[in-house]
């Protein structure tokens, strides 16, 4: 499986944040072509140290690296993408992998 | 089901580091109890506007926050954590949450 993971730093309005990815973004981003799972933290993310600077972290699986790049080129993909900066106040970073059980 | 993810910056010696970790490292994680599926990337991560910084991310399974919780205070979690510094050598972020399907 490849994996994407998108981690976005806490938002100044954690509240808009919140409304705006589930009710806009994950509609959006479920279209994405090739799609086979999605996923998102439930609640706070906390380190061994204490709260997080990451307020969301969202895991996106395709079948392959082949699909995954693929998504990324779609229209789906790229309207995905174009709708990040409408609501990721906080900044965002993206890692795209091929993913393995060891 | 509860995450733990584990990123590691680029190693200092990348050899070294891949040979401690799934000679040493991998084996004493997975004595670490309540631990459900331990994953790591094959092959190097990416982002979209190039290489990432990280070298390696392991995504470990529990059944929920507190068997998370349980498993970090365990002797065997307590060892896994102290072997970190051993082959960190381009630092090393955690992050624990609850984990959903959307």
């Amino acid at each position: 499986m490849a994996r994407l993971v998108v981690m976005y730093g806490t938002p100044t309005d954690k509240t808009a944040f919140d409304k705006y990815y589930f009710e806009k973004h994950i509609p959006l981003a479920k279209t994405i072509p090739g799609l086979r799972k999605y996923e998102v933290n439930r609640g706070p993310i906390s380190t061994p140290t204490g709260p997080s600077r990451i307020h969301l972290i969202a895991t996106l699986e395709f079948d392959s690296a082949a699909a995954l790049q693929a998504a990324f080129g779609s229209a789906e993909g790229r309207a995905a993408a174009a709708d990040v900066p409408n609501f990721a106040t906080g900044g965002v970073e993206m890692f795209m992998f091929d993913n393995r059980e060891v």
